[in-house]
């Protein structure tokens, strides 16, 4: 189950632009995690959704049955890249529908045992978990606007939750610390028991007690659009997870893998273009890839 | 044999300032090839280098019979660290006998089968080469300088040698391409078969006709100076590829490995204070680190 905006994007890049494409966190997610697990997503939508998207999810297999169609507008991005395709600005945000969403869990979504908490208020993400009964593994994102502005509640939450997905950026501002292994140690002190740090085209850091975990991206020789690449990478990863329902350190390095292979395909195209094109072997494929890329 | 600078270097870090400690590229490389095999250095000092500074090295059994003595000063460089410790700023460069510096290889150097030419003018890399017999591997530094005023010299030399390596910032001034698997593709084309690209604390990429290669940073949790890391990387690497004498893709991988670890050593103290007190044991104990870290 993922728990997270459902958008249309406006994006500018170096090379080109395009407007009102489907984007938001849930969207990415759930995509990506469909490849392994079924997926329940839960988001909102204004009435001007346009019906093609959302087929496009259902055609995927995704539960809909917690998107929510509110009266208004959807969720608007525009954001642009700059050259070296890392550094990304955002130009506007009109949050319309999304900014009074108050998830109410279907009662089939209320039993789901992988659930991941897409960017969002810390307030909101602890009352969706407060609807759910046991879940076997629960993983959050979260941003600098709520480390900066809502730490307290963004701490609660990290009490409740097994893993953290989370940029270099706002490891550091959450933990005060530079040094990313150190920033995970420290993290994993607020709760957390499985930390991952995204470098975005430098790969990712898994920690966990257990110890670290450093994969490269996949390198891809050139880089379309990145929007929703973490998103990719967290719904692969958990999708992965809860296909296998094993959390050993060695399958958590294994789903790094995949989130990481899934993620380089999500920047290959705009929007979800690329998504919607591969299959599983072709993620498979890549995961060998990253495999032979890495081993020494 | 490694040609490069050897001076005193001055490094003001977020915590703490150290003054004309002993610092050059040659001297990072030479001490981290030590460890693997018998170094010849080339380089000059003024009549002012310390004398312990000179017998550190020659108690570390590094031939000096190529560093001259010239009259006058010795190089000295002044840096400092911001808070990240990735961003470095110059604050002064005095090349005082460095700048005149035309390397006259000893008799006994010029077999040497394994070279590196440290960071220095491309026209001075290429009279170096010229008084050589054939060596079996070179080896090649440079930086945004001679890229951008000396080009033509430089892309003369990239024609000579086997093997570049390079910064990402200066890869992608050199090739033109923000992606890095796609400069080292376009780098190759320049002639070195070998383009290994340096992220400092992101790792780095080994690409070669064969495929790429890529190797997260040994991770730190607390990184004192990162001064000479690039050239204690490069050390270690060139040292493993001579002690083994063998350039297979698989070999090459494994020096990364090797330059990784020993890199990382280099940024846990100031100067080569830890450069000094380490082992090869420890170094190969940290590879085995590197591939407990990255194997999924």
């Amino acid at each position: 189950m993922v728990v997270g905006s459902l958008g249309l994007d406006t994006i500018i890049t170096p090379e080109r632009q395009v407007s009102e494409v489907l984007g938001g966190s849930s969207t990415y997610f759930a995509l990506a995690a469909g490849f392994f697990t079924n997926v329940k997503l839960v988001s909102v939508v204004g009435t001007d959704f346009p019906d093609e998207y959302r087929s496009l999810l259902a055609e995927r297999g995704i539960d809909l049955e917690g998107l929510e169609v509110a009266a208004g507008k959807t969720f608007r991005w525009t954001g642009r890249y700059k050259e070296d395709m890392n550094t990304r600005i955002t130009l506007e945000t009109h949050l319309n529908v999304f900014g009074e969403f108050q998830p109410r869990l279907p009662e089939s979504y209320r039993g789901v045992p992988y659930v991941f908490l897409a960017n969002g208020p810390p307030e909101i993400q602890i009352t969706t978990l407060s609807q759910m009964q046991a879940p076997r593994f629960i993983m959050v994102d979260t941003m600098d606007l709520w480390i900066d502005h809502h730490r307290e509640p963004l701490e609660a939450l990290l009490k409740e939750v097994d893993g953290l997905v989370i940029n270099d950026e706002e490891a550091t501002l959450l933990s005060g610390q530079v040094s990313l292994p150190r920033a995970g140690r420290d993290i994993m002190q607020l709760g957390p028991r499985t930390v991952i740090i995204k470098k975005g085209s430098h790969g990712v850091l898994l920690c966990e007690d257990e110890g670290c975990f450093a994969l490269p991206a996949y390198p891809l020789e050139h880089v379309i659009d990145p929007t929703g690449a973490g998103d990719a990478f967290a719904g692969a990863l958990m999708g992965y997870l809860a296909s296998t329902d094993e959390l050993s350190p060695a399958n958590l390095r294994r789903a790094v893998a995949y989130g990481t292979a899934t993620a380089a395909f999500a920047c290959e195209d705009f929007s979800v273009e690329r998504l919607t094109q591969i299959s599983r072997a072709d993620i498979d494929q890549r995961v060998e890839q990253l495999r032979e890329l890495t081993s020494f």
